[in-house]
């Protein structure tokens, strides 16, 4: 075990030094807030039911860069598998283990002293710069980045570029930067039959039976063919059941659930009307609510792109893939109100794991990069 | 409340007092064996495990007739929704009230009078007279009237002709003959994928797509078109069950569980062919396990149903439509032997149910009717 001295790794081990499953954030925020305080940002705190929020900014004018981030962990699982406690930030070799280390409370530190620095070198830079941290990321997304825009959109305050410290990179950090995200779409659907028994065919309608050739079309069909940034849409079936548990009983109702990951060549409205058209076509006596998880999102060649890619080249010679693959992020909240966003954090392999742990020399690379897009974009 | 007075209703009612929850007997078998054994039949006590069951035969020459039932019921369910105890007989409008009432104990205490009366007026009569009871027909099947036949087959005792007292009928007594059932088959279906993130398609392998074209073809197929006495062969699936619950995980297995019931027009290895060259034919990763539980049967014309129609007919001028519909019985397990096998009883409309009853003037008709197919045969 060793010890590396570094204000991004100390930061990185107090945040992960409190036990903030989520939706608790358990004094995380405040101490980012003291910091920002300290170098002249005004504070709101936005508290929406168990879930606590703030809003930073510092300067008044357009345009307005923002760091965008969730001091929320998931639960750590398996105590026992655990090489160190979970919330004892421990280094080994280099790499900094606790949960929340990638995920993201290494990214928060890195904003924070990148802006500390940045700050004390440009005390009057262009535009502003702000923070949009929450506590509801790993939960159900009600209460956290979604309200705080809402509100934001409501005073019609406008955040140009955002940077999401989502741990985006693979094996060094800056090799993969998200520039968009796919869209989400869940449907719950319940085709209806008659139950029986099976000595009694003729008395039960089967609705396995009824749905199958439906199914079969629905999960073969192709939605799109995705574009240069962004794979086909892909449709899959994550749920399905029917049936009593017993082998006589013909089942009364079927139940599926699926998701889509649509790209934006469709439209979460587009995708609603293909699939009820479909299963319309066959007939079915049918029940389908839809929950919708968030719209696709990309920020193409721009000013925020451009100061990505020379922050990250100059710090560690890496030219950044663009994908927008992978699970959603709060991105999907952000880019709707016409800012570029993008994601740009350490490497993911352990995120959501057992002994989650993020390389020291990354999270510190990764506090020039956040440095230098601020000078590239507001010096 | 009225009462009946006729030795079938009194003995059925001394059965339905005992509470013979299978594969309980509670006494049931003794109470027969005494009456049994008073009018001359020879009792072989045969036990199985948790099952007792016992074979009783007057005579040893053939031809030999046999009356096959079961001693056990099936639970009474919610006793607050009971208009009477379960097991306190009760006759409520000339209706016999009791688990077991109809399914079938009242049946039994009609056998054992008829047999009583038949052996009075012909203690001389020609071949024998058998019973084979089991206190294991609602349970699981193993213990009872299939480890019997073996047993009788492994001495070469024949049954010429059997009278299963499952009650058959509709409306009234002798209405319904069951001269055949179809079989039951249970096939377990296991479909093999890659579990993964919905988000990473590409990494996983979704056993719902792969399967749902199979599973459109299976459940529209075609089996065969049954015949005089079967409605064609049936496909059912029981229960189909993928996924973790989770609305973003692609599910590693689907299970799919389905029967069939069919005639005699298919047997269950041509059916396991058809079905297992059906899913190769797609090319899928699988498991599947079968389950046999019975072949079809069929008593075509010849002197069983003859003296089953005669003896109908003089009871109560029903001319019985012969049945191979509903569900399955020990008739398929003493039809293979090579007996010639039906089932005569009274309704089934409550059977298995809340309230369950029998019709007292049905029982004197049914036991007036076993009289009359041993006169026919016998005497």
């Amino acid at each position: 075990m060793t010890d590396i001295k570094h204000p991004t790794i100390d930061l990185a081990k107090d945040l992960i030094a409190r036990p903030s499953i989520t939706p608790l954030d358990e004094g995380c925020q405040d101490l980012m807030i003291q910091r920002l305080k300290a170098c002249g940002f005004r504070i709101e705190h936005i508290i929406f039911e168990d879930t606590v929020n703030f809003w930073a900014r510092r300067g008044t004018q357009a345009p307005l860069i923002c760091f965008a981030g969730h001091t929320d962990v998931v639960p750590p699982g398996d105590l026992t598998q655990w090489h160190t406690p979970p919330f004892e930030p421990t280094i080994i070799d280099d790499h900094l283990h606790g949960r929340g280390a990638a995920d993201m409370k290494g990214s928060l530190a890195a904003m924070v002293v990148a802006v500390e620095r940045f700050v004390a070198e440009n005390p009057d830079h262009q535009g502003s710069i702000s923070f949009l941290i929450t506590s509801d990321e790993e939960g159900p997304f009600i209460n956290g980045t979604v309200r705080v825009i809402d509100h934001l959109e409501q005073r019609q305050e406008k955040i140009t570029w955002c940077i999401v410290g989502e741990p985006s990179s693979t094996n060094h950090v800056g090799d993969v930067v998200k520039n968009g995200r796919r869209g989400s779409l869940t449907g719950d659907l319940t085709v209806k039959g008659v139950q029986g028994h099976v000595a009694y065919p003729h008395l039960s309608e089967n609705p396995v039976h009824k749905a199958a050739p439906m199914l079969a079309e629905l999960s073969s069909k192709s939605w799109d063919d995705g574009n240069q940034y962004f794979p086909p849409t892909s449709f899959q079936i994550a749920n399905i059941n029917a049936g009593t548990g017993a082998s006589n009983v013909v089942p009364g109702e079927l139940h599926v659930q699926f998701n889509f990951r649509f790209s934006t060549q469709s439209t979460s409205d587009g995708l609603v009307q293909r699939v009820e058209s479909l299963i319309d076509s066959y007939g079915l006596n049918y029940d389908l609510s839809w929950t919708y998880n968030g719209q696709p999102f990309l920020t193409d060649a721009g000013k925020l792109l451009e100061a990505v890619k020379v922050a990250i080249k100059k710090v560690n010679g890496n030219e950044p893939e663009l994908l927008t693959t992978g699970g959603t992020s709060d991105g999907r909240f952000i880019a709707p109100t016409g800012a570029q966003v993008i994601e740009l954090g350490p490497c993911n392999a352990t995120i959501h794991k057992i002994n989650e742990c993020v390389n020291c020399t990354d999270l510190i690379q990764l506090t020039d990069m956040y440095e230098g897009i601020l000078e590239h974009l507001l010096a």
